[in-house]
């Protein structure tokens, strides 16, 4: 008897999503989920009531952090990961696998496990498949990794498939060596070898576990072969169990993983870039430090109901991050969960009404169209040349151009676009063709300070 | 016509305590009251809600650092303070002449004004009364503040009683350059000097403002100094209006504050303090680093009803301030808040049931006794002797020592004390002595592990 169920509730129709119901120990977590990261048992500058209210259903804890401090033990002695950290929700901790590797030369690999030195104070440690359950266990998360060599990338194919059968030998031992009943175990398989271990993905089912996860993306390969590789690799996970992507991503990313047919996803990003002070909106990303955002009233995103951005102006949060204030950090972080938290909220909704592919469509040529005006910009700004109403340029049958005229009241936006939709072609500010609810005529209606 | 109005409720009859209500435009104050410092337009690591959750109902905002960054004719055009910083209730603003005259070196005062170097760039800047109250104006505070010389302590007589004139000078100047009727201004008298100036006070009353500040307290001078100076200068003020001690305090400067007869105080000690681990209990300080609190399941305070202490252990707030984590902060900050509004509540409740002065008694009690243990204990350990029930001691009629049995549950305290009230003479621990309300025969029935 698995510690969780999963109810696959539908695969949509016009793509490989799919919406599921996985219930836990400590509550039910609708799919496709993403995991706010608490790597130290706190999602950094948040409190647990108010990850909840931002939208989090689960969240993700580090096995090796915790291990090294305050102590899987101690946690343990202290009632486990839940209490210590008053936070009532399910947790799933990573094996410490991706962070024992990513200490480079101060670690060792055989087969019996890993040598590693502390980052903190460089004292001696050895985590084997056995130690990585055993701690995982002692902070008692709802879902346990197995313990797994994450290869670097690129890597020598030889080495990678060698690894990958260790990682899957490393799994029996973990499934052998979990001793409760109250906890799930995931078997991951390595995506950089995704394409070809056939033979590994096999032994792993034959194994038998509560859920399978895809490591190994997100190691400094291109987003293409990213998506490439969840593509390529869902379609081989059991339909009936959780399929987990790790370590991703960038929303366009958890947007393809969903696409792909994967369920849960984690990430730093929104945590740490909230820190950085860039925020995510429904008109792309925005840096808050920038100076033009020194005296503007609104909002992160007018078009976010998040407790931010009811109550803060983007003028109130250049100050607080410009003077190193921590309202800053908590502010920008609650915001960007908020947006992780709402997206996926929207792409289960767009699944149960079976039109994914559509959302995803719309979404990706939010994407694109930011990533096409970054690189106009980018090459008018290196040329030297003003940018005037003179320019224009077609892209994916959109034309754009920039206007010298009026901007955009809400984003600051001075780029015009024509409409391909038939039979609408209208034109107006790039960031309400892309992003806003409102009709463009409304916008166009102040006038036209440009000419297509 | 005033933009304020205070209602003086109730003097002590025990003490010279007072308990009001402020008026203000944005909405009604009870006295005595503390007010948390914001000081770039956030109280450090809190939202405005978690403020008025801890209790908050005025804050203070520092006119200094909102001249500088991000400027006070940027507020004003974002719609003021209030609206800036996301917060509802009152807000009082200092002159920014503290600050200034804290810069040292990079600044020169002449009778006009204070011209001195910004502490972020260097760049020069002029203040004036006129230029102070200015800023203040376009801030749009509740409370403005008179802009005031800070002599330093110890100063010269002579000195003090020239900077004292020509803050009285200034005093007026700032009550002609108030243009609004929706700001409160209140004149502030310099403590160092507050023992010889009658002529200053009665100036400044002659002016007439609609409070009255005691400056200069807290600035390097003993403690003992700092209480006499309170007591000497309360009854000096007017009856009808609100007084109000800048800069302090510990909560025990507080207390001896409103009994003097002052009604409102401000104090980075709370939030500071917090930030660096240091959170107030009703049993004393505790540091919240220490490795006695490594595994202590114990909220901060067992009596305390906060937040915090609902929820969290001091285990866990250990590993959050080790990790440097942004949660350390701020829950110790929300709960160092709360102690210092509780403690303004419980003083207002006993002004209320007119008996101040035993709560200051056992308030001072619960100090002093602190005091004594504390230096028992750096007695000891500086004379390497052992601790052992052998040692005891008699101090202000209380009998103390040391119990190498067994310790009290709660705070870990291995003190005994006997309690020198009549009837009850009863030997127990000193944490229930001291702060408990629970019975000492609870904890005595235990077993008695010493001898007194």
């Amino acid at each position: 008897m698995s510690a969780i169920h999963f109810n696959l509730i539908k695969t949509c129709s016009t793509s490989g999503a799919r919406l599921g119901s996985l219930t836990t120990p400590h509550g039910r977590i609708d799919t496709p989920i993403f995991m706010p990261v608490g790597t130290q048992a706190t999602v950094k500058a948040m409190t647990p009531e108010e990850l909840v209210q931002a939208g989090a259903q689960i969240i993700l804890a580090n096995t090796y952090h915790l291990y090294m401090r305050p102590g899987h033990e101690l946690v343990a002695r202290l009632g486990g990961l839940h209490r210590f950290m008053h936070w009532q929700g399910p947790i799933l901790t990573d094996s410490g696998g991706f962070q024992v590797f990513s200490l480079g030369e101060l670690r060792k690999i055989t087969e019996e496990g890993v040598k590693f030195q502390s980052h903190l104070d460089g004292s001696y440690h050895f985590i084997s498949p056995e130690t990585s359950i055993a701690i995982q266990e002692a902070l008692g998360s709802d879902i346990m990794m197995c313990f797994d060599e994450c290869p670097p990338y690129p890597a020598d194919y030889a080495y990678v498939a060698k690894s990958m059968e260790m990682t899957t030998r490393w799994a029996l031992r973990c499934k052998n060596a979990k001793k409760g009943k109250d906890q799930a175990l995931f078997g991951i398989v390595q995506g950089d070898g995704a394409r070809t271990a056939r033979a590994e993905r096999m032994a792993l089912q034959e194994i038998g576990f509560d859920g399978y996860a895809l490591g190994g993306v997100s190691v400094g390969e291109e987003k293409k072969l990213m998506h490439e590789v969840m593509n390529f690799s869902a379609p081989f996970f059991p339909m009936d169990k959780p399929r987990y992507v790790m370590g991703i991503g960038a929303p366009e990313d958890l947007i393809e993983g969903i696409n792909a047919g994967f369920d849960m996803f984690d990430c730093v990003m929104p945590t740490r870039n909230a820190r950085n002070g860039m925020v995510f909106t429904s008109f792309g990303r925005l840096n808050i430090k920038g100076a033009r955002y020194a005296e503007d009233s609104l909002p992160i995103d007018p078009e976010c109901d998040c407790y931010v951005c009811r109550n803060y102006s983007r003028a109130y949060l250049r100050h607080l991050f410009r003077s190193g204030e921590i309202l800053a950090s908590r502010l920008n972080t609650w915001h960007n969960l908020h947006y992780y938290l709402s997206l996926m909220e929207s792409a289960r909704k767009a699944i149960a009404e079976d039109r994914f592919a559509g959302f995803r469509k719309n979404f990706t040529k939010k994407d694109l169209v930011l990533t096409v005006l970054c690189n106009i910009f980018i090459c008018l700004k290196k040329g030297n040349r003003k940018l005037t109403q003179n320019y224009k340029w077609r892209f994916d049958n959109v034309w754009f151009g920039f206007c010298d005229g009026n901007t955009c009241r809400w984003t600051g936006c001075r780029w015009w676009a024509v409409c391909p939709d038939e039979p609408c072609a209208a034109d107006f500010h790039v960031c309400h063709f892309l992003f806003s609810p409102h009709p463009p005529t409304a916008e166009k209606s102040k006038g036209t300070p440009y000419s297509a």
